[in-house]
């Protein structure tokens, strides 16, 4: 064990804590504006409290709990976010959350002061709410919440009604003016450091997410009565479809940046046992870091749909389409240097999952720091990362922040 | 226009009586046990009562219509069934109930006394019905429909008690100890006919349904973090399964019997947009008229799901396998006979579709006469017969009657 002045023991009891509150026989689920994440903000605001911060609720929704600087350079800004998804794991999100309010402890206990304001945050619902939207404290700090967003409804509820019952007020701009820099600690939730067998990865970009819709049409037939060779069967058109997007996507991620291409939901009609489906819906969920990789497939899939067996026509739509967002070059080399001079093994890698600090990135410098995840297993209850290792990644932040504090 | 004894018109009438009972807004649906059906029913009876029929319905709840012979030589029974499918046509079963009807009719306006008795038969709920299950009546009438069947329930009536409301006895045999032969009348509900440019099908066997379950199971990943190449993706699994059943299909249906196999269900888990497919269900429908192609299909089936991608398993079940059924060779060439002499083309065919005739066949020589559907359509409003094909085929059915009870 590495003799680090960040605590194990008060990260584990404050995870222990949290995950404690959960919908019962639902492990381990605190999803936001339910009663539960109200009774985790609760314990999070007693604990920011202990911890010497100045606890206070934006306009947005965040949770922020502020310490003072000896000078006025504006703000430090760390943190994630405390709602989970559904049977969801006790790590994701909550993990950076934990993680900053350790290290604001920590540099009191070691009596450090910045000469910048320390705040820690735990953003709003970066999970797919039940509002069916996600990263809504995020966006707001960024300024970039949709106004429409306030009119979504779920059981009667608007969004801003429940943005009021969080202590946020969605009539007003929670857009941060005095952020010099952010951090966020995260799960990986993926394969690639524990494939590495390295302590940390420090994320260059968050990838842009692109969402398309691919209907195929054929002709829905008595599966007894019409020959093989007399079908548009577009199950079978669809089937070719996935894999050609599977062995593309496979042959772009070997180009040497993050692309990933995913077809998640896929569907039949009429599904019936003795009918040739005659219509397939597919949704594809493409990610990149580098943009011109995810034009090369929209060029590519849109190639692809021109080449339909017979009898089968094809139609398609962007439903969504966002950019890649790069990490700041000062604060990945900063970070370096702090898990050098700690001892912390460290790979540069992207984050293929979208991030609170997509949207900050928009205001501020901002960097994030990953932590390996068991299997790469997440948002599933077996979800899972060594405490170490998140201790680990809460030290080499709060060394990045000393270095920034002090060249800033 | 042939000349014919048989009566268009009168098919035509009938064909447009029956198709305006149907569930208003929804043509043209009659199904069995409903309103709807028992107003056709109580219509057909009246039908058969005016063309001198004696009306009744056996334990197994089948609509007959008896015309006495001059010998004790048993009875030549022909028909199909009055139930359709959900927004189904016009002429599926149909077809073959005014069919027999309308010979009936042709025999008695020419005088054509029969040796045998002839039965004109409305068999109950061919169709998948309310209660799960089908060929309700034409099993009870061959004595195989299973007793459990009773038990079944449909927003609280039991099948016993339905077959009751129909008229029929649930607990008596209806089995049929007196045909000699069977004639059935239909549609072919596929494009063989047209493509063939041909008058009538006389259908050499009713093909066997298979059908089998496979699960494939991978692991479900998150879309973004997980590297093309360390997924275990169940629908890029599942897809390249699909192509292949089709590819294999296709190659067993040109060995010159025919052969369907059709994945019409498939679905995937968790089905959400950016995770990765854990798993994925097919529902495969194996057809062949040979019963060493379907075992030769099974056997390909299951060394393929012993060929899956990395981190694949799979698993299959069984859920149904009936065996192929021939027609009666007699009384084929009996039908072909009678379509040469009237100058009806007419090829040998296989039925992909089940019918009656398939449990009739189990307790009687059986035939069944395929007219043409337009562009092979069916189970569907769209669904479409030529009257003057219909026409034909039941003169060439009556033809064969004729022949039959000559010889018999």
């Amino acid at each position: 064990m590495r003799n680090l002045r960040i605590s194990q023991s008060r990260i584990a009891d404050d995870l222990a804590a949290l995950s404690a509150i959960t919908d019962p026989g639902r492990p381990w689920t605190r999803r936001a504006f339910s009663p539960r994440f109200d009774e985790g903000r609760r314990w999070l605001a007693a604990r920011f409290a202990a911890a010497g911060l100045a606890v206070t609720t934006d306009a947005g929704g965040n949770l922020l709990g502020r310490r003072a600087g000896s000078g006025a350079l504006g703000t430090i800004l760390l943190g994630s976010h405390s709602d989970t998804v559904p049977d969801g794991g006790r790590f994701d999100g909550v993990a950076g959350v934990v993680a900053a309010l350790e290290v604001a402890r920590m540099l009191n206990e070691h009596g450090l002061r910045l000469r910048h304001d320390l705040c820690v945050a735990d953003f709003l619902a970066e999970e797919v709410s039940v509002f069916g939207v996600s990263c809504i404290g995020s966006r707001a700090m960024a300024g970039v919440r949709p106004d429409a967003w306030s009119g979504l409804e779920y059981q009667g509820r608007s969004l801003a009604q429940a943005i009021r019952d969080v202590g946020g007020d969605p009539d007003v701009s929670a857009k941060a003016d005095d952020v010099k820099a952010f951090f966020e600690l995260h799960i990986e939730q993926g394969l690639v450091l524990q494939n590495a067998a390295t302590d940390l990865g420090l994320v260059t970009a968050i990838a842009g997410i692109t969402r398309i819709e691919v209907t195929l049409t054929g002709r829905p037939d008595h599966a007894g009565t019409t020959p093989m060779d007399l079908r548009a069967d577009a199950l079978v058109a669809g089937a070719g479809l996935v894999t050609d997007i599977a062995a593309e996507a496979g042959r772009l991620a070997q180009l040497g940046s993050h692309f990933t291409a995913t077809v998640g939901e896929f569907s039949i009609t009429p599904g019936a046992a003795n009918v040739v489906p005659g219509s397939v819906r597919l949704l594809i969920d493409a990610r990149a870091v580098e943009r011109p990789r995810i034009e090369g497939f929209i060029a590519w899939l849109q190639a692809r749909l021109g080449q339909l067996p017979k009898g089968i026509t094809a139609a398609h739509q962007i439903l969504s389409d966002n950019p890649p967002t790069p990490m700041d070059p000062g604060l990945i080399a900063l970070s370096e240097g702090a898990a050098d001079r700690l001892g912390a093994s460290r790979i540069r890698m992207a984050s293929g999952a979208g991030h609170d600090a997509a949207f900050i990135a928009r205001i501020a410098p901002a960097a994030m720091i990953f932590v390996p995840s068991l299997d790469g297993r997440s948002h599933c209850p077996e979800e899972f990362s060594e405490i170490s290792d998140i201790a680990l990644g809460a030290e080499v932040m709060a060394e990045a922040i000393l270095a920034f504090d002090a060249q800033g």
